[in-house]
């Protein structure tokens, strides 16, 4: 496991617990943190930053620079980002999905979108086939539930798609030896000999796009930073075998409602699913850890502390675009001006009318999964 | 890399070398023989027994007896074998491959044929996808030029088939840690992640002919003792995942024309190819190691050794059903009345006569590929 000097967090593609010292990871990992002057480059071509990067959610990458001269150039990158399909998607995954259809959108690419139902069998004992399956199909309907362009989003699950995947899995294979993996994943002798294979597979994508098109296609990956070992290891093959080095923009990952690591769908009472009811919503927020004093009285004498609040957190990461009402709730927070019963309010209608309007795309795309899915 | 305590010769899937001790295999994996009494069954069914099982080429097995209590039962197994293709076929590979098409003949049944173009891509620098698969069609035509029936016989290149191979792979892979890979088949962490996942691969076609036919069927496995390092593993987790464990019937490696170890193709001077000329088999076996004397005049006054020797060898293995045939020709060779050129033309004729036949029919299997081959 990848453990900071202090072992104050952990962070892998598989696990995520503890603090996460984000400043930390970009010198661990040895990527490059994203500057105003590549927002500004951004901005110019897309009229705009989206929140996630004015706010540092998007915050650290490799060689997206590179990509914006490549684009500039007329060169069109790709975008690839993926999902593991354990269970349903909850409104953290939807995170950097909603990121990438900005990104679709402002610049005119293609995505490629992974659902990875082998590995999530693989890598949990409980769930067999079906079930991955299953909830790769499920997710698939959040995915298209967010508006992407169907003439340029392509949507596969491994198992469906593996006919095409596996020879470029089997490129990277070849060159990647059980010591990288041990080093990169911290896996050990007790590891499953899919589990191992494995990254061969979310490799794989980076190099489809320029196999169905014929030409060297970069390829830019907007993703959490857990997920940045993987890319590393395809970036020291892809040259080799034909193809340019992955780009990759990182995301920080959604925090939980309890206050404590990120949004995880294992422990579902602080998380909020994209099938959730209203009442699923309001009981989880209710519930939400806040920044708040022990009684309503204090509250109003000392204020609250919206720095370490769940509710805070998840409209700044997610639910609320405009920058000046995230810090005017904040300052009426620290001013004891407003009460925790009545932020929650706010943000329970946010994501009641947030999941209104999806579930009704979302249902409506149970329909439409044929002209997203790529299949053998 | 699996070794005797004596380190006379190593034995693995991907390596042979030296000479094997085939009496010392059955101790060390734990195989059992194939008995008088095992024999007797199969002439019972087969109303005969083939020369291969006679003269105990196919001499050991693991659940045999079970695969005949379960066919006089009337629950037919299938049978499956397969071939790395790295490159031609030589007469060695066809020994299993005629057993085979011998077994589906006397008993009716059905026969999978695995091409592992993945597995000779991943554990070959020099090859690449293109070549392994190119070599997988090019043997298929030998497997379809020895006379399998269309109609039961069910050949396929992994890359051809992994749609359906890879989920079936994946519930093995699931199951086999590094730690067991490594005391299997000797891997250390330099093994490359492919290679590691491999063996999966292999025991996939062992659930096929279930899941094809929706019940539990016997699988028998007729093939070289050096590849029982997979179906070991196999077998360990066959049941757990809702299959039969594989029976397997293991044959001894034909030996090369110099006299040392198995036939390679990787030696091609010492080998005969499917694809040879009529001179090219004169030239090999011209040059081929015999049990003959230092000049003619020695031969006739002391004899010849023909327990050494290749030619005799090649046509105990191959080329020669008749037990008395070969036994007088040893007779003759040891009384000095067979000279060693005399004796090579005997067996060029015989091979420059199978190969005319093999190769008319060979290149009629060029228009029968898509009879036989199963493309996902």
């Amino acid at each position: 496991m990848t453990r900071s000097d202090k072992e104050e967090y952990v962070l892998t593609p598989w696990e995520v617990s503890g603090n996460i010292d984000y400043d930390e990871l970009v010198e661990r990992f040895g990527t490059s943190r994203v500057d105003e002057e590549l927002k500004q480059r951004i901005e110019n071509i897309a009229g705009e930053v989206h929140f996630m990067l004015r706010r540092n959610i998007f915050y650290s990458h490799r060689d997206l620079k590179w990509i914006l001269d490549q684009y500039e150039k007329g060169n069109k990158f790709a975008l690839y980002t993926g999902r593991g399909p354990s269970g349903h998607t909850h409104v953290g995954h939807l995170m950097p999905w909603i990121f990438a259809r900005w990104m679709q959108d402002k610049f005119g690419v293609d995505l490629y979108f992974q659902l990875t139902d082998d590995e999530k069998y693989l890598f949990n004992f409980d769930l067999e086939m079906e079930d991955t399956y299953s909830y790769a199909m499920e997710n698939a309907l959040d995915i298209i539930a967010l508006g992407f362009d169907p003439e340029k989003t392509f949507i596969f699950a491994d198992t469906d798609y593996i006919h095409t995947l596996y020879p470029l899995a089997l490129k990277v294979a070849k060159r990647v030896n059980f010591s990288t993996v041990k080093a990169v994943f911290g896996f050990d002798n007790s590891a499953n000999v899919g589990s191992i294979f494995y990254t061969s597979m979310q490799s794989a994508p980076c190099f489809l796009p320029s196999d169905r098109e014929g030409r060297k296609v970069p390829v830019l990956i907007p993703c959490g930073i857990d997920q940045d070992a993987h890319f590393r290891v395809t970036r020291d093959v892809a040259e080799t075998i034909g193809y340019h080095k992955p780009a990759l923009l990182h995301n920080k990952l959604a925090p939980s409602l309890d206050g404590t690591g990120k949004m995880s769908a294992s422990i579902p009472k602080t998380t909020i699913f994209t099938t959730d009811t209203p009442e699923d919503v309001d009981a989880k927020i209710s519930e939400a850890f806040t920044g708040g004093r022990m009684s309503a009285k204090e509250q109003r004498e000392k204020g609250g502390n919206p720095d370490i609040c769940a509710v805070q957190n998840y409209r700044y990461y997610l639910f609320e675009e405009d920058d000046e009402r995230v810090a005017d709730i904040a300052d009426r927070c620290r001013r004891g001006d407003l009460l925790c019963g009545e932020c929650k309010g706010l943000l329970k209608e946010k994501i009641r009318s947030f999941l209104k309007k999806h579930q009704e795309r979302r249902e409506r795309a149970r329909d439409r999964l044929e002209e997203f899915l790529l299949k053998d």
